[in-house]
């Protein structure tokens, strides 16, 4: 008889894995704490909006829903910086057909519900709230919306519901179980701006960024040629939400620090004390599996800050990776587990710092000229080395290179930038095609 | 009318902080899962042993429970290490007169509640367990034992529930609350050597430690002639928990690894499989308090590995720091909890890291030669600039110093001894009485 498997979450990684599973021939039930997002009716302007690069469109091709997803998509080819001069500067992300690509969470969440939702084998249920697990006899107990309690056996459990998982809040109690969570000093507030007369109202193709030292604005676009903004303020101290309290803070601040953008969001007012001041959360646990019977993936296991757009990436990284170890384990779920949780963490931990430091890239290097220098030394190497010099950034986000090798190479690259960012002259050296033999001669790129 | 306060958790730093607020004139009323530890028939060699040192002596003096306590505690002037070989080597923690004193957990607890129980406004309830806290209403709600629900509204709810702290659990979900749990690699267990005619079986004045790299057992004397031991092993691998599973394999353990501490244990079987091999965990948490009206003390905020003998006297240091707070800040709570946490964190986050770093002191250090030639070095310091030189030990466990400053001071004598202890001569130096004027004409000890 074919194993009976039970989802916890029918978020993106929940519906990612149970495509999957589904399409491996188990017996899948996804149990979703919320209303079926599919009847929910969610503007696009409203919902945050997810970056996917390289190992994203690996898993959804997977399982055969990578180009339903593309419909949806739009490339972003680079970073759009908005100067408090309103000037604005635009910065590739890597080569020319390299782009990392804006879908919104909600939209990509239907599509993913909707393709696994095929499978005669999986289904769905909705507003099941998950209150307890018997970790030993893999039980789940769901609260209804009627308060009545049910509860679900089954051989195995994946917990895939998110930074706030419940799954993983049973496991804490559990000897041995490391755990923390780690607030970031910054919180988060969605915007919007809207399209006019159909089109979009900056750069399509372009990741927006009004970097400003301590906090910044960004925008991705939408196919309805709007753009979701996100504001990244700390939630005290100056230039911090807590300071933001009525319409004239708010129109003051907005007016000073991102003069372009104000003008694009009339009804800033509305949207700011509409939509919800959201925080920042850094999770980390370990082991993510008990004796093979229930696993943690995604963010339930690893939940990261959004600046390096990998979130939804590494957790659908996940998925791919259990599908080669099911392969290679067939049932033996304890070994499979074990292994996946084992070579997996490193990378985990990997992203979560990557994406850490790029807050500090995005909000406020991105908008230094010494950093812009260094960016265009990064691209000449890749140009001119393409197979021994791949930056950190297109590593991360153009191959499925492992997270901590990234890490580990990203920082020997940091040595060879900084020595060449130091030479005055490296963009003339550049402009006249002498950077290959300048750089062979001084022996700074590794074999 | 004199405020109404809860404390949840009747453990050391609970009772003790009952008497403290009893004295202050408050309402306190104490709430304690287990039974009343007063009524329970506990044999001394079956508790953990604390060790009671300057801070915690402090904090018993304030609410005059110190000479109590005295009464039930042992000095132990220093370690007494025990080789493989049964040779013994002392090493004094202090000067003459400075000791560490063993109290049973037990013991010392029932001491505290008796105490804090003779106040009239002070009242203990057992066997109420907290399942949850209103925190902005400050209502706790318990468990009795016939599984019905009591609701008691306070002005103020302290957290003194431990490492394992329920009260935590409810704050933990709050926006913006930094947690961490870290298992360590070992877990314990507790053993006991029983008085022989109602003589103590070993020197009666000293921690023995049987220092053994990777793992270690100590014990500590008891005022009827036991001693209380515990044995740390790492919980999988080599040499740990997980290989000895039977009576051959613990004896066989124990004979090559303890063989003077075997012979004294005969009943060493039985212990080991009724007594419950334990965790050691790490907490860590940030903010502690809740808007003026729940604040977390002791373990609950800042649980650490028990090495260096400093779990309880942080815990009671909090309480006198409160005192103190108290008298500058009367009752604007949210002044003083926030006063308290933000002083208090540093603090507690340097002895947490010290009990880890000790714990490679007690089980592999102390049984080498160059870490006992650099300890006499650190004495013949001590003792030569009694004022300019006072080693971090001495610090933490003989003066009220800040953790924190007992790290940064501990630094810089480390780099003092790492050059002492490569002079091959140097304890002929000290011997010959020529120290003073060597260390001084090297310009080597801080002013």
């Amino acid at each position: 008889m074919s194993k009976q498997i039970t989802i916890i979450g029918a978020g993106l990684v929940g519906s990612l894995l149970a495509a999957l599973l589904g399409k491996r021939g188990y017996q899948v039930n996804v149990y979703e704490r919320r209303a079926d997002i599919r009847n929910a009716n969610i503007s696009a302007g409203k919902s945050i909006n997810m970056a996917c690069s390289t190992r994203g469109w690996k898993a959804l091709d997977l399982v055969g829903a990578g180009d339903k997803v593309r419909k949806a998509a739009i490339a972003m080819n680079g970073r759009m910086m908005h100067g408090i001069d309103e000037s604005l500067t635009f910065q590739p992300y890597g080569k020319e057909n390299e782009a990392i690509y804006s879908i919104s969470r909600a939209g990509l969440n239907q599509i993913l519900i909707d393709h696994a939702d095929e499978y005669e084998n999986v289904n769905f249920q909705f507003e099941h709230k998950c209150i307890d697990i018997d970790l030993d006899r893999t039980i789940a107990s769901f609260e209804l919306n009627d308060n009545e309690t049910k509860y679900v056996e089954s051989d195995l459990i994946f917990g895939t519901d998110g930074a706030f998982s419940a799954v993983r809040s049973v496991m804490q109690k559990l000897k041995h179980f490391n755990f923390s969570q780690e607030y970031i000093s910054h919180d988060y507030k969605e915007l919007s701006i809207e399209a006019k007369n159909g089109e979009f109202q900056m750069e399509k193709h372009a990741l927006h960024i009004w970097p400003r030292g301590s906090h910044m604005l960004i925008a991705l676009p939408n196919p309805d040629g709007s753009f979701t903004c996100t504001l990244f303020l700390p939630y005290e101290g100056e230039n911090s939400f807590e300071k933001l309290n009525n319409e004239s803070e708010i129109e003051a601040f907005f007016k000073s620090k991102f003069p372009d953008a104000f003008k694009l969001i009339p009804n800033l007012i509305e949207l700011f004390n509409e939509n919800p001041t959201s925080p920042l959360v850094i999770i980390k646990c370990f082991p993510w599996s008990y004796k093979g019977k229930v696993t943690l993936i995604g963010d339930a296991s690893h939940g990261i800050v959004p600046f390096y757009g990998q979130g939804m990436n590494a957790g659908f990284e996940d998925v791919s990776i259990l599908n080669e170890l099911m392969d290679q384990h067939g049932d033996n779920w304890i070994e499979l587990f074990q292994e996946f949780e084992n070579s997996r963490k490193p990378d985990a931990d990997a992203i979560a710092d990557l994406a850490l430091k790029n807050f500090i890239e995005m909000r406020d290097l991105v908008g230094q000229e010494w950093f812009l220098k260094r960016k265009k030394i990064e691209r000449a190497l890749y140009e001119t080395f393409p197979e021994r010099f791949i930056p950190q950034y297109s590593m991360v986000s153009f191959t499925n290179t492992p997270y901590s090798e990234a890490v580990r190479k990203g920082n020997q690259q940091d040595l060879i930038l900084d020595e060449l960012v130091n030479k005055e002259d490296i963009l003339d050296i550049i402009e006249r095609g002498d950077f290959k033999s300048f750089v062979e001669t001084n022996h700074m790129i590794p074999n």
